[in-house]
C-alpha cells in the first residue's frame, strides 16, 4: 500500500547509495530463468534446490522463477570478462525473487515473492575477494545503522547453504524471531545456533561466558562462494600470464520488506510504528483539528503548500474527523515530525511539533516553519 | 544493463510524475494470483485467456502469473471502497507482468516479462469515469512530449480487447512497427486498422480524405472498462441513497520497456542512439582523449569532481583507448552532452562542448564549468 511502498523505496535507495559507494553497478536480470543453466549448475532438480516454483512456455519448454541469480549472473557476464583487465565487477539488482516454501508465514517477513538486493562480486583471486567481502560487510553495517537497526544487528557467524561452507548473516534481535543466536555485546558479533560449537567460538576470538542466547530476524546475509560457481559452470578468466583462471564470486543479499517489517516489529511502541528518520515515508504528517473552521483550514493549507515548495515530503490529514482519532491514527502511522494546527494554534500563533520516537514537543511559529526550520 | 536500467528508471519517474499529478496513488500489487479470483471473473481457462503462465504450490495449488492486475486489484480494493464517500480513487504501479506469447520478439518490444506501470480508475458513474478519462489522455500526451515521443506519436481509436468494446492506443510511428494505423495530422488522431471503417472515420470527426496509412509501435492503452469488471465480481459501493451501485472503473497501461525501446527506434541516427535529454542516463559524458597525459587526467579529475558536487549526472569515460574509438562510443551511447577533455582543452583552456542530436558544438571554460553553466 501507498505508505509501505515509500517506505520500501526508501529501505532500496540507502541499499543502492551503499552498494555504489562500493563501486556497485545496478543491473536487472529476467525472473524467468531456463533450465538448462540451472541443470549445468546441478541446482535444476527439486530434490536439490526443493523451492523452485516452475512453469511452461506454450510449446511445453520448462522454465523457473528465480529465486536467486548466482549462476544467472555469471552466465550473462560470461560474455564481457574474459580478461584479468575486466576484473573486478560488483554487480546488483533490486528483483523480486520467488520462493515455494511450504510454509510462508508473518506477511512480509517470509514471503514466496519478495523483493531483495542481491548482489554478486567477481575477483580474480580469493584474497581480492576476502578484501571485498570485507567492505562489503561494512557496507551491510552503515545499511542497517542508516535504517535504524544498527543497535540491535548482529554479524552473525552461520552455515553456507547450497552456496558454500560458511556465510554471515545479519541478524537482528526480535522476540518474534525464528533464529536462536548466541550475541557478544562487546564486539557486535554472533553465532548461530546452527553452527555454535566451541571451536566456532574460538574461530571468532569470542568468550563462551559473554555470550547470550537471543532470538532475532535474518535481515541480510553473505556469502564468499569462491570458485565454486565458476567451476560448476566453467567460468574463467585468462589471468595475465595468459593462463585460464578461474573466477572467484561472492553473493551478497538483503530483503527489503523484511528489513520493513523487522523494523516494525523492533522499532514500534505501544502507540504503533515509529519509523525511522532517513526511510519515515513522509518527513512530517500535518494534522488539522477542527476542519470545520474556515481560518484553520486556510491556514494549514498555506503551512502546506510553504513546506510542500520547500521539497519537504508532507502527508496532510485533512479529514472531517474527531481530534482523538486523527491523532491516534497519526501515532499509529509513525511519520516521524508531527505537526498540529486547530484553533489553537490560529490563538498562539504557535505551531505544535511533535517528535513521534521520543514525544517531545517544540512550538514554532508560522515564520520558522515557512523559513525552513523544519528541514 | 547498467545505462538501460538508467533510463528505464527515469521513464518510470516520468510516469509517476505525470500519475500523481492526476491523484494517482503508487502501491504494489503480487505476480502470483489466486486461481480462484480470476475463475470467478471468467478469465482462467486457458481457451479464454491464452498468455497465462501458471505455476503450482508444493500442495499442488495452481497460481497464475499476473499479465494485469484489473481484477486483483479490484479485489484488495473491495475491503476499503464501500461508501461513495471513498470514491474516486486512482491506483497506479510499476509491475512486471508475464505474458506467455508464443512468439515473443524484438527484445524489450514484445517481450514474455516486461515493466508496465498500470493505473486503474474508480469512479461512482460513467460520467465521473468519462470526465477522469480524459484527464488520464491528457497526461498521457504530457508523458509522451516529456519522453520525447510527442511529435510522433497519435491517440489511436482501437478495439478494445478482453476489457471493453473500445479503447484508445498512443501509437508511435515506426518502420518497425507491426501495427498499422491511418493518422490524421492536424489533430493528431489515428484509427486502427482493426476498426478503420467509415462509422469509426465519422464518429471521430475525421475525414478519410486526410489520413495516411503508416506502421506504428503501440507505447500505451488505455480503456474505459465501465461497470463491466464491477458485476463480474460483484464490486459495488453505497450511493448517498443508501443504494448499491456497481463501481465504474478504467484501466490505464505503459510498457516502459517498450517505450525505451521505441525511443531508441524512433530517434536514433547513424552514428548511435540519441536520448532525450529528460531520459538520458546521464545529463554528461565526461571524455578524455589521451589519458597517457598525467595533466589531461587530472584536469578531467577535477571537472568530474566539479559536476559530481553539482548534483550533475556524469559518466566519465578515463579509459585508456583511441580517441576515435571513444568518440564513436559516445556517440553510439547517446548521452545528451558530450564534454571533450584533451591536450588541446589545456593549451586553449576551452572545453569542447557536444550536443548529441544536433552535433553542435560549444566552447566553454573551466570557470564556465565549474560555475554552473552547463546545468
Amino acid at each position: 500500500m501507498p505508505l509501505g511502498l515509500r517506505v520500501m523505496n526508501k529501505i532500496e535507495q540507502v541499499v543502492r547509495e551503499e552498494m555504489d559507494a562500493i563501486q556497485g553497478q545496478e543491473i536487472e536480470m529476467t525472473t524467468l530463468q531456463s533450465k538448462d543453466l540451472w541443470e549445468k549448475a546441478g541446482k535444476w532438480d527439486d530434490d536439490k534446490v526443493d523451492i523452485w516454483f516452475k512453469t511452461k512456455l506454450k510449446n511445453e519448454t520448462e522454465l523457473g522463477l528465480a529465486f536467486s541469480h548466482e549462476e544467472a549472473i555469471a552466465e550473462m557476464l560470461r560474455g564481457y570478462l574474459s580478461s584479468y583487465k575486466d576484473l573486478p565487477q560488483y554487480i546488483y539488482q533490486f528483483q523480486t525473487k520467488f520462493r515455494n516454501e511450504i510454509r510462508a508465514k508473518s506477511g512480509i517477513m517470509r514471503g514466496r515473492e519478495f523483493l531483495m538486493k542481491d548482489m554478486y562480486s567477481f575477483n580474480k583471486t580469493q584474497e581480492d575477494l576476502d578484501t571485498f567481502y570485507e567492505e562489503a560487510k561494512q557496507a551491510y553495517v552503515r545499511i542497517f545503522n542508516r535504517v535504524g537497526l544498527g543497535s540491535i544487528t548482529y554479524v552473525t557467524a552461520a552455515d553456507g547453504s547450497v552456496f558454500g561452507d560458511r556465510s554471515d548473516e545479519f541478524q537482528a534481535l526480535s522476540e518474534a524471531g525464528e533464529d536462536t543466536i548466541y550475541i557478544d555485546e562487546a564486539t557486535k558479533l554472533a553465532i548461530n545456533e546452527e553452527v555454535y560449537t566451541d571451536e566456532k567460538i574460538t574461530e571468532l576470538g569470542l568468550k563462551k561466558e559473554n555470550l547470550t542466547k537471543k532470538k532475532s530476524i535474518e535481515v541480510g546475509n553473505i556469502f564468499p562462494i569462491g570458485d565454486k560457481v565458476a567451476k560448476q559452470i566453467d567460468f574463467t578468466y585468462t589471468d595475465s600470464e595468459g593462463k585460464e583462471q578461474p573466477i572467484y564470486m561472492g553473493s551478497y543479499g538483503i530483503g527489503i520488506g523484511r528489513v520493513m517489517g523487522t523494523i516494525v516489529e523492533a522499532l514500534s511502541d505501544g502507540k504503533g510504528i515509529v519509523w525511522p528518520e532517513e526511510i519515515s515515508p513522509f518527513k512530517v504528517h500535518l494534522v488539522t483539528l477542527g476542519t470545520n473552521n474556515e481560518d484553520v483550514v486556510s491556514f494549514a493549507e498555506g503551512i502546506y503548500s510553504s513546506l510542500t515548495e520547500q521539497g519537504i515530503e508532507v502527508l496532510y490529514d485533512d479529514r472531517d474527523a474527531m481530534p482523538g482519532e486523527k491523532l491516534a491514527d497519526s501515532d499509529l502511522l509513525g511519520i516521524t515530525t508531527r505537526m498540529v494546527i486547530g484553533r489553537k494554534t490560529l490563538e498562539s500563533g504557535q505551531i505544535e511539533i511533535v517528535d513521534r520516537a521520543t514525544g517531545k514537543v517544540t512550538m514554532l511559529t508560522e515564520s520558522d516553519v515557512v523559513t525552513g526550520k523544519i528541514s
